[in-house]
């Protein structure tokens, strides 16, 4: 690591850093620059890289990145996608390539990294309370004054918190500030929109702070019943904005615009035309989505939901996002018939949203994977195995020490911050190349 | 990250390191040299680090590395102990100055981290299969021949595979070769001592190979039944013990000595007292531990096994390992009365084993924290969140948004690979220094 220069970083000083052996994934014995990770002929399929290894698709990033661009501009909303599902700055580029408004995120280290790579605009979707905290982004903001950071309150100690530092370190511009409105017994948030009112006058009223809107965050809604889910987000995006309208009628906004954010990966078509309905406000309306997960989507938790989101909206079934993360393993163990030893485990997938999903076997070499039957599953995962279990069948015996298969898995976020390095390949497995994360 | 230096660097080369703002826990916005941390006055409970950050306490720390040295001495068995939990140079460091005689590995990417930062000795506890993690090992051996690295196997498979890959790259020594005994219906291993000794006489059979002993986990027979545990824990250490006689019955071992593994973080003094019994061999016998998490332990599992272990060995109650690994975060949210909402979630404490356990609550500044009341739990995460449920009582009125609360977790493995860095602190929770973790 050397001394690097202040400020932001372009996304080409991760091609040229050298990285040492010793990274998941990677096979080498020499340290390797970066950038020459996508001309070293390494395919997954044909045993190339270290196991587990980690792939992103590149088709299949490419494909999301335009969906939900494409998404955004149907329904006239902005995107600030979740920057903490992947953490990753080559990501983050590529979804401000594609149109992103900006890039939320969930705490101050998670905005220096984006800074660092820039990202010019954030949200910064949490309470920012602890008072080393709110020095380092006001540090950040006196450093870089056209970075633009917009923070979050749900409670007059947390206003009268910014106000007080932000009194301490005045800013050259006013700093934004979303009121949040939860829901009970869910996360933060003000659960009442009274409550959300008189934290939104208190900004407005406090020195150095301007209102800049509401948010909130509908994923909590998530239940296994989606009629009431649907029912409940519409209701929740309802009250969002009928706060952004009282708010308005007050007289509590004094910027250019005024911001209404909500949007997890579930039911963001829901939250995108709660805030279309959204009218007769005294300046223009900015209407943020933050999904983050949409950029990998995945095999599980999101597969389904998407697969819904993309019925409601009447789309052509087969064009919807797609899974765009695996972890690929051998077979280190055959030591039952029907269990096979993968080396994988809770330290290279998601365990917290459902297992990995074993998709397909492949003998190290060229072809192509075969899907695995019906009937395999991950069973258990330890911290670096797991364990493959396979039903009566031919697989039984295909199935050998020193073959790959490769996993689908649930929930990318706490899959992304298992990997420092994630590799790109195309539809062939051929490594073009490589994804940093910074958790 | 500069062209580090071929084979392996001190662990004074991370102090060296520049820190780039972006790390979590460290409240910096300039570069800051890593061995400057323990010189910034940063005090934990006053409130200046970013939050959430993970401490070591280095009195538990040194606690527990001469607890398991004294251990070790009185059972007359060695430490490898488990460097997969903490992934941390320097714990490695402490732990091989404290007397270890190597350390254990899950995988060809962890041993070369350990190699990096001058580990000599390591027990790779893990099939190696993939003919790229083979060869990766094989060509660090040819590199540094004084460097020891003892594989597994299982199968004949897996033997194969090795001796292959030795065959086409051939070592200056024969590869040190142990056999995994396994147990029914659980992970890797072989199922009878039958098919491991077949499989000890491929090894010794195999050019290039050597048979160096036998190895098993003890630790998949944790259950809720501490009797039925106690009973098949004796009894899979009797049958390792009685393979090693076989096979040198047979004359499989040609090495200087013979090696005999086990021992999670829950019963390793069954291991060692099974191993203490082992008398007739031809050669000398090296029994060796590989408990991993005793140099944290937890307030979880661990807590509770070792408090047992404690009591069979007959050591005074309050002399046991100490849980060395806390989490503290701020409260950035009071939405109800019984409802906290902690800046932390699973992006930075273990969940797999139960959720952390609030120990304390400090406003920040002097004075030290106190105790939580009974009744205070964290009832779920979210990425980025901690619910911590409050009992009707006192402490509702007297916890604030911007306190602190410390937490303690359950499974160091899975807590440790979330922080790229963890403070050390004195018991006054004073920063000392800062270990990496290198997952």
């Amino acid at each position: 690591m050397s001394i690097l220069p202040h400020g932001a970083l372009s996304l080409s000083s991760l091609e040229e850093q050298w990285l040492q052996p010793g990274v998941k994934g990677l096979p080498i014995s020499e340290p390797l620059r970066q950038g020459a990770i996508g001309v070293q002929g390494w395919n997954v399929l044909h045993g190339d890289t270290s196991y587990p290894v980690a792939v992103l698709k590149l088709s299949a990033l490419e494909h999301n990145l335009s969906w939900m661009r494409d998404f955004c501009a149907r329904h006239g909303a902005l995107l600030a996608p979740h920057g903490k599902t992947t953490m990753c700055p080559q990501l983050f580029g590529a979804q401000l390539a594609h149109g992103a408004w900006g890039i939320t995120l969930a705490n101050s280290v998670q905005v220096r990294v984006a800074h660092r790579f820039g990202v010019r605009r954030v949200l910064l979707a949490n309470q920012l309370v602890a008072r080393s905290d709110i020095r380092a982004l006001l540090h950040l903001l006196h450093e870089d004054p056209g970075f633009e950071c917009i923070v979050l309150a749900d409670s007059l100690a947390g206003v009268a918190r910014l106000a007080e530092e932000v009194n301490l370190h005045p800013l050259a511009r006013p700093l934004p500030v979303l009121v949040e409105l939860g829901l009970s017994g869910q996360r933060a948030g003000c659960r009442t929109p009274e409550e959300a009112l008189t934290v939104a006058r208190a900004v407005a009223g406090a020195p150095g702070l301007a209102l800049a809107g509401f948010e909130g965050y509908e994923g909590l809604l998530v239940s296994n019943d989606r009629a009431a889910d649907l029912q409940a987000v519409a209701a929740f995006v309802e009250q969002l904005c009928g706060l952004v309208l009282e708010a308005d009628d007050e007289g509590l906004f004094t910027g250019a615009a005024i911001l209404v954010s909500a949007g997890g990966s579930a039911y963001f078509d829901l939250v995108a035309q709660g805030f279309a309905r959204l009218h007769g406000l005294s300046r223009p309306l900015q209407p943020v989505l933050r999904s983050g997960s949409y950029v990998s989507s995945d095999h599980g938790i999101y597969l389904e939901a998407l697969a819904e989101l993309d019925a409601r909206e009447g789309r052509p079934a087969g064009e919807g996002l797609r899974p765009a993360l695996e972890i690929w393993s051998v077979v280190q163990s055959r030591p039952e018939p029907g269990l096979a030893i993968l080396s994988m485990g809770k330290r290279d997938a998601s365990h917290d949203s459902g297992l990995p999903l074993p998709l397909a076997m492949h003998r190290p070499g060229p072809g192509t994977p075969h899907a695995l039957p019906p009937g395999c599953s991950i069973a258990r995962m330890n911290d670096q195995h797991a364990y493959l279990r396979l039903p009566e069948g031919p697989v039984r015996a295909q199935l050998q020490v020193g073959d790959l298969v490769g996993c689908g898995i649930s929930h990318p976020c706490t899959t992304f911050d298992r990997w420092p390095l994630l590799l790109a390949v195309d539809d062939a497995y051929l490594v073009r190349g490589a994804c940093n994360t910074f958790f």
